[in-house]
């Protein structure tokens, strides 16, 4: 089978239009077919602030009542979104930009209060329409997914990023041999956090049970891998978590970068 | 050929979200292939206030600098494309939002300086790719357009949604036969402004021209007939301009509502 490689961005890379810029410069290096997938939760926060929304978290969690969801509208399938696809444009790549809602890619359900917490318009994903967004890539698009759903009631929901890139990379497997790649700053996860050359190379169920109970890997790195483990067990090829500005080598054999899951 | 409508909504239609669901209603009724264009105008006005930005106007016409841009997006790319198709997906019509940047539908170029005037990032359309148009419609969608344009160098740019819908319509003449319908307010152009039932029936160039001089048709109406016969010049079978919430009679035999330009 082809290989379909889903990305999934965050964090710095987007918020500043330099690094972006430099992200899709080594992104549109990649050969073969791709997906990208993005959050841009410190812009909804910036822009919530300016328009004097509070901002409100539990444990890293953002709580979208309906004044942040048109936030999240306005940031991340508005301005993030855009400047991506435009960007991208730029490159000579032909980005579609998309929420779950478009073309009704990814339907979800308002996620029920969870112990007595109400995190608002949040989505937890139901299904991903991975047959849609194959048509969309066999006309030659990109599909670039702003980390919004729908919940097919007229209802837009605030779904994470990463469950958002590993459902779609998940819905794929039939078609595709899919490899999931999570771009942040680093090089990859490491053992050392003071030491960027630290890299852990390769994290398999078994070494990530060691990890974790050895407190190697631990706070918000542990959801991450677990998720990654899971699209694995559901037939992603691989996943790989490494570096946004050296997202090029991703296609090198052997691999020069990054944390392989597998 | 088969038929394609090609529909354009703004103002108030669009803005409040009871107005837009009584409009998503009728315009979920007509039966065939469509594309829906929409502009937003008011609401980026809005939330520039909220963010503190001058709205600076000339002629009617938004003077767009970048942070004005920013705000374009965040209105119409985010949070009205977004009310919109998931509103028609709840309504079982498979919505896809675009701007012009999706998929490289529209190329436009910044508008030079006119008389010395800087519309700032407002872009003039060079081509619609209208065979893209229709692969998405074969596809089973339809596509919801932002009145926002790129130049394919990385730029979004801010047009008026009455010409991206004519350009839209004209781009399609070769796939089908086509029809642009310009939803408002009233239902129709009026012969007399306080007399809602003084409907012009029919316009067409000779009409205009006589309507013109005796002064029946003025002001922004005037551009928008300009439009309208030079869609119908190029081979557009009709324009209608009609009442958005009285859209579902537009399939109706004889028609039922709003002025036809031909």
């Amino acid at each position: 089978m082809e290989v379909l490689r889903v990305f999934k961005i965050g964090g710095s890379v987007i918020e500043k239009v330099e690094n972006l810029s430099l992200f899709l410069d080594k992104f549109e290096k990649v050969p073969g077919k791709k997906i990208l997938v993005h959050g841009g939760g410190k812009s909804v926060s910036q822009m919530s602030e300016r328009v004097g929304l509070p901002v409100k978290m539990v444990d890293g969690r953002r709580i979208t009542d309906a004044d942040t969801l048109e936030v999240v509208k306005m940031m991340l399938a508005g301005v993030i979104n855009k400047n991506i696809v435009s960007g991208l444009q730029a490159r000579k790549a032909n980005a579609i930009g998309m929420t779950g809602a478009d073309a009704n890619v990814i339907l979800a359900h308002k996620r029920p209060k969870v112990k007595g917490l109400d995190y608002g318009f949040v989505g937890d994903i139901d299904q991903v329409f991975g047959g849609t967004l194959r048509s969309l890539i066999d006309l030659g698009l990109l599909p670039v997914l702003a980390a919004m759903t729908h919940d097919g009631k007229g209802q837009m929901l605030n779904t994470n990023a990463d469950t958002v890139a590993s459902a779609v990379a998940v819905a794929l497997v039939n078609y595709y041999k899919v490899e999931l790649v999570y771009c942040f700053e680093l090089d990859g996860v490491l053992k050392e956090i003071t030491d960027p050359t630290s890299i852990i190379y390769e994290i398999d169920k078994t070494l990530f049970e060691g990890y974790k109970s050895s407190g190697v890997i631990h706070k918000g790195m542990i959801p991450k891998i677990d998720n990654a483990l899971l699209a694995v067990q559901k037939g992603v090829a691989s996943v790989r978590i490494c570096n946004a500005l050296k997202v090029d080598r991703i296609s090198h054999q052997p691999y020069t970068t990054g944390t392989l899951i597998h």
